[in-house]
């Protein structure tokens, strides 16, 4: 049975998870009656309040590494706060650690187990090409969730993953803008020499044009530059201005991230020009904002709570012995809104 | 001397830090006179590659914690960054540890302060109101970044603060928008119980409406709900339809965070308004996103990077002898875009 959390107490009680902090910590500032109301629902339900002192107490010093590669990414952002809520309802604690694009995860992570008592290890994003070898010093079980690649030639039970499938991904989007109408669609892609998410995306824009009988146009295809943060709204903002300023002709954008497409349609209306009169527009993820924009975003959704909630679950199956190491793919959703039209 | 970093090499070849690092490495994609003029700089500089296996050898597991109050906020997002960056530079490791609303801050310090040979710790955003005893028991230096209020009662010899002047900026961005000719101005305002940085923004909205003989009508000030995710687009726009539906006038828009202001300019162009033309709307932050947004946002910048390489500098320069304790105020900078206009 999953332990009840102060955010289903505060759902029971219709109030928000602050007021039932408040009810907890004596705070005065909350109306009595409602106060009275959680106190009772807290006992009736037999939820334990989860302040770090008594955490501290309970967890023994276990602990979850998770390995972050762009921890500015509000995509990432979202799946960090959903581990620690789960890590924390294990009486586990957690350290986040950032990992730069010039690092070695696998170094950092074998730091960190020399460092501090890990049970395991949950890589968050980028991509991963290590070797068999090198991996198996780690000696704790390790978790690649919305990691691009599979290690080098190591054998699919000695780790997890948890991603959707980006070349799949990127195809139902591209498929989706030709079926609009669109057959000039440029993409705002990775560098050319990633083999990671960033490839696969690629591979199944290519693959959609394909299989609509139409050829890809290399110009079309913008690449991230190394001196540009990547995914950024700036890297997206840069390429669309180029695209627009070299005359090329296309109807529509598909940019391999929703920060990037926020910048590519800051880039047109500064031309002048309307999303989606005179382009579309489309990123990948899903992340708040595209609600938010104007114009909202046509995005891929990724399912990041559930990839997010499942990767901690797996994890601790498996030190648990209730799991070996597992594979899931988790679908994305095109969401269609306005920044996209018909052709 | 400070220590020559990737970036610095970077840019005296004028190429990418990943271009630097591909050099580094022996990666494959990389034109090979570009690889020869960037190791003939880094001979000529002296500079050591930084990556972690290195790194562990050289820190013997030094560490400096950082505890932040709301890692998704992409204003902090920014400050870790760079936080992390400059306690590399000294060759520190750097936890990085989200705490949660409800959970005591001090206490988690404690906790790191026990499993980690921790040299020091920041404190990251939120706010602070504990008891002098209390933080005595921490026993190693602390700095309070962009954090709300000063500990209760503790002497201010004992601790470090650096933050802009939450009030001040408040009265600059109400001051501008009253000389814009606004006089009936919203305000996105924190929870009415808020003792912090929300607290005192509002305090600074007062004091500009008072200066210029406006008298503040209180329907024109909305406070953040518990229920909903503080300071986040989804507050901005629900309390922005809010005040449209109630059909109370008003010109303009003071939203307390830039993320707010998002969800307000959403709110309006949903309900078939227009930003600027109908209603002004400015933020606080000065995040990435207020520039790439449509309209362009108007806000208050707060000078995060000089904050945040501000508190990690002062914070060696305590450990090293060479600095007692200080509070620096930085000033915020109006950022005026296209959210707002002439009344």
């Amino acid at each position: 049975m999953e332990e009840i959390t102060i955010k289903d107490i505060a759902r029971i009680c219709k109030v928000g998870v602050s007021t039932v902090s408040r009810a907890i910590n004596n705070h005065p500032d909350i109306n009595p009656e409602t106060k009275k109301m959680i106190m009772d629902t807290i006992q009736k339900y037999g939820y334990i309040p989860n302040n770090s002192a008594r955490n501290l107490k309970r967890t023994d010093g276990k602990c979850v590494a998770v390995l972050v590669k762009g921890i500015t990414n509000p995509f990432f952002a979202d799946a960090i706060q959903i581990m620690e809520d789960e890590i924390k309802k294990k009486k586990y604690s957690m350290v986040i650690r950032h990992v730069e694009f010039n690092e070695d995860e696998v170094d950092v992570a074998l730091e960190l187990v020399k460092e501090k008592r890990l049970a395991g290890i949950i890589f968050l994003g980028g991509y991963f090409s290590h070797s068999e070898e090198k991996l198996h010093k780690l000696r704790i079980p390790f978790i690649l969730s919305t990691v691009g690649c599979a290690p080098d030639g190591m054998h699919h039970d000695n780790y997890s993953s948890l991603s959707v499938d980006d070349e799949k991904e990127g195809y139902r989007m591209t498929d989706f803008l030709i079926r609009q109408g669109h057959e000039k669609i440029a993409i705002l892609a990775a560098q050319p020499n990633d083999a990671s998410i960033g490839r696969m995306r690629l591979n199944g824009y290519r693959k959609a044009l394909k299989d609509h009988g139409i050829k890809p146009d290399e110009e079309l295809i913008r690449h991230m530059r190394p001196e540009i943060k990547s995914y950024s709204m700036e890297s997206g903002y840069v390429l669309t201005r180029e695209l627009l300023d070299s005359g090329k002709e296309f109807t529509a954008i598909f940019a391999l991230s929703d920060t990037m497409a926020v910048g590519a349609c800051r880039a047109i209306v500064e031309a002048g020009k309307r999303v989606p009169e005179d382009y579309s527009v489309a990123g990948f993820d899903g992340i708040e904002l595209c609600s938010y924009y104007n114009p909202t975003l046509t995005t891929i959704r990724q399912p990041i709570q559930h990839i997010a909630e499942a990767s901690v679950k797996l994890l601790f199956d498996i030190l648990a012995g209730r799991s070996g190491h597992q594979h899931k793919v988790f679908a994305g959703e095109l969401l269609e809104q306005e920044s996209t039209a018909k052709r």
